[in-house]
């Protein structure tokens, strides 16, 4: 797959080589997301930030990634879509929109709206999100983070051991990393969910079919000794109704203790955030914050360099990044 | 007329020959607007684009055209006035605001205040539209592209005939585009709408006065073989009811099939976007997408070009931006 | 004080000489802010501004200081905080947020937040307003006005007569700058207000145990003969009632005519702005427009300088501004 010009929608697009190759520009753009050094390779491009749904933290990782790249970015926030009330179709606004920007990172509540903008576009659009169908590059940075993290203890994303922890039926991230680990060999994948919320089939059926061992509980405790615990929030918006969802607030909590007594010394931490840090939930405690293996934010630092990574590959100068160095005076006073 | 430090608030401030040199000006933008050059003529220049209407389209066409001059885009979007809720004059607001940028583009509901805005601003400000009141820098995108598309076929703006459709009494650019055409000589103008919704007796009297034929019309289809067809929208936001908007609504209908059997084979086709692409109103039919004289994208692209030559004018530079030209790593790789 | 790397939340963190590097910071901003000269010093920087509660002027006032130095911006305005929303704490958003920019500035409703938010970050967070609390650049760009307007006619904030007048009791301006006026010495303050909107007695007692001449009135015209006239709005949103605000509404009106009959020659008139130009409140009369003594667009000036002085000196660079010049095209067509 040539990433130059194409849209990036989907895990499903994705074999396990061009999974690898956009981990390696990942890794290449640390430097420049750490203000070590600085790029100027997208000086001149402009990123179209269209967020028809509210993120702010999605929305912000976008733009700084552009930024970081030397490019500018124009913002839409909100549904301030009067255009699509007086009937305009998602084409014309694609159409038009695209004509202003040289890529286009786009979050939408509906499944599908960013696939059918793409059809429209000029340029190459990133799905940030549509709904409760995609959000691929929180999929790629979840696995870009399981394997830098096992990294560092000589271990690699085959032959790991995950326990995937909290609202599995609705948490659209543990839907999208299923289908990106199904690309890797002998993955051990613990589920472990109220019954209610357990992991839907068609999921377990690809792990299944990958040739992985899945094994399913309700039961947190004795499922923890993994290489990493991917925790989830319950996805209260979802459910039929509050009451509905506080059936399940707060069954399965992670702290210091039960990290001590049950997880493996140096057992990752994962969270696709925001965690809920209410008294009632609070699933992954603040008192894990000082735990060196707490990955969670170092998932959000992540972020930030798949899409510098997708943003160089869609515009055709991954390999130029390092040529276009340029000097920055307020990093030498950090 | 000497556009630096100028406003750009109607179109009734432009004579002919304003009208022609924005044009030559907007020519030249075309190459750094489609990314073959680049230019950093406004590098260190700041745009306050206030958009204290929602208006995606025109608030990002205005930002993308002074990025793409190298400038920066600080941004207000939607009625977030709460100085002016505390009783502040739109005098203080320009005056405080206006003096953190060195242009000022502005869209607001409300007729004429633009214009008193501009009166406290320290800097040129560019209309971007108030109310039913004036919106100057769609007017001259529509002239400059009916005047680029003509060229292609050895035609000019004097002499052609223009058939303008739809709502004829509520769009506002078809009065500003009348009022443009005023200016230049023998152009003869179909105006088709339904009898309540037709051209007010004032945008008439001006076209006549200016020499040019003017042929009133309930009947699309017998007005059709014209050099440019301007399609508009019902304007719903401005009827009394949905009920009585609804009256209207598909009832002047273009599509692929009409164009063929009433249209010449070069009649182009303009709307000022959005159009309403609903079942029931469809008033420009999708299946005319791949029409090569189909202008409207073309239309938001020079809209982009227009905005480029204002602001390079008002600030000033219009004769420099070749000069600072400038290397862009991405556009190699395009 | 070393304010590399340091948050800047409250006037109390302060010291004299802190106030006075700060102002001779700010100064050297001016032939920057004012399209003299410009630097690139904080080319690559990212701000994160953070605006979870409306403030035009004071977002745009931040983020201009940041261009005018260079840097980039990323903005997030109201209260699209879906994650907090989810129960995520502050510290959470903090941490994340915080590793997309290189400093912060925040407003936030709700007093406390930002310092706590602070707590979270990975980088320096300016203050822009928490709620009832602080609004430290506020006071410093006051402050750095009445300095400023006094030096043009020989005068120090040492010794000065400074009347404030309206609403001292929910004004948060006049508390902070009240604060920062306790350092300076020999200050005479005529403090005029209804019985019922007086100055708090802690601020009082912070201004005469500092030494300073403390005159309470409810008589403008009486104490109008001052250095400084500190102009105020009533806060009416503070009021329990519409009702209850209306009765001091219009109570203290200052214009051309009582200015000349009552005023100094040269005595300067601020005001933390908005002013209420209704014409019943219209404290500040139009008709004082033109008297070279107001001084309250100054103040929206100045407040840009002593923003960029701190985004300077938080990011250690105050004194390498001057090193990163370069030319700016447009400036010489000014």
């Amino acid at each position: 797959m040539n990433f130059s010009g194409q849209h990036v929608l989907s895990v499903n697009q994705f074999e396990r080589d061009n999974l690898e190759y956009i981990f390696s520009i990942a890794e290449k753009m640390e430097p420049y997301a750490k203000r070590k050094v600085r790029t100027n390779v997208l000086d001149g491009a402009i990123l179209g930030n269209l967020f028809f749904e509210p993120s702010t933290r999605t929305r912000v990782s976008f733009g700084c990634a552009f930024n970081l790249l030397g490019g500018e970015v124009r913002e839409t926030t909100g549904m301030e879509t009067s255009a699509l009330a007086k009937g305009e179709s998602l084409y014309d606004t694609a159409r038009v929109i695209s004509s202003y920007s040289d890529v286009i990172a786009m979050r939408h509540p509906q499944a599908g709206s960013v696939a059918e903008f793409a059809e429209g576009s000029r340029v190459p659009v990133i799905n940030g999100g549509d709904g409760a169908n995609e959000h691929p590059t929180q999929a790629l940075l979840d696995l870009y983070t399981i394997q830098s993290e096992l990294k560092a203890f000589d271990q690699k994303v085959d032959g790991m051991h995950i326990a995937m922890v909290g609202d599995l039926k609705n948490g659209r991230t543990v839907h999208s990393l299923s289908k990106l680990l199904s690309m890797y060999k002998n993955v051990h994948l613990s589920l472990i969910s109220p019954t209610e919320l357990a992991m839907p089939d068609y999921v377990i059926d690809t792990l299944e079919n990958a040739g992985h061992k899945v094994t399913i509980s309700d039961n947190m405790e004795q499922n923890l000794n993994a290489d990493i615990v991917y925790q989830t929030r319950i996805q209260e918006e979802r459910f039929e109704s509050q009451l509905e969802a506080n059936k399940y607030r707060g069954q399965f909590r992670l702290n210091s203790d039960i990290y001590t007594r049950f997880c493996k010394s140096n057992t990752v931490i994962m969270h696709p955030l925001p965690r809920d840090s209410r008294a009632d939930a609070n699933e992954l405690d603040n008192d894990l914050n000082q735990n060196p293996n707490l990955a969670i934010f170092r998932q959000a630092d992540n972020g930030v360099l798949i899409r510098m990574a997708l943003f160089a590959m869609t515009l055709g100068v991954a390999d130029k990044v390092d040529k276009y160095q340029c000097e920055v005076p307020f990093y030498s006073a950090k």
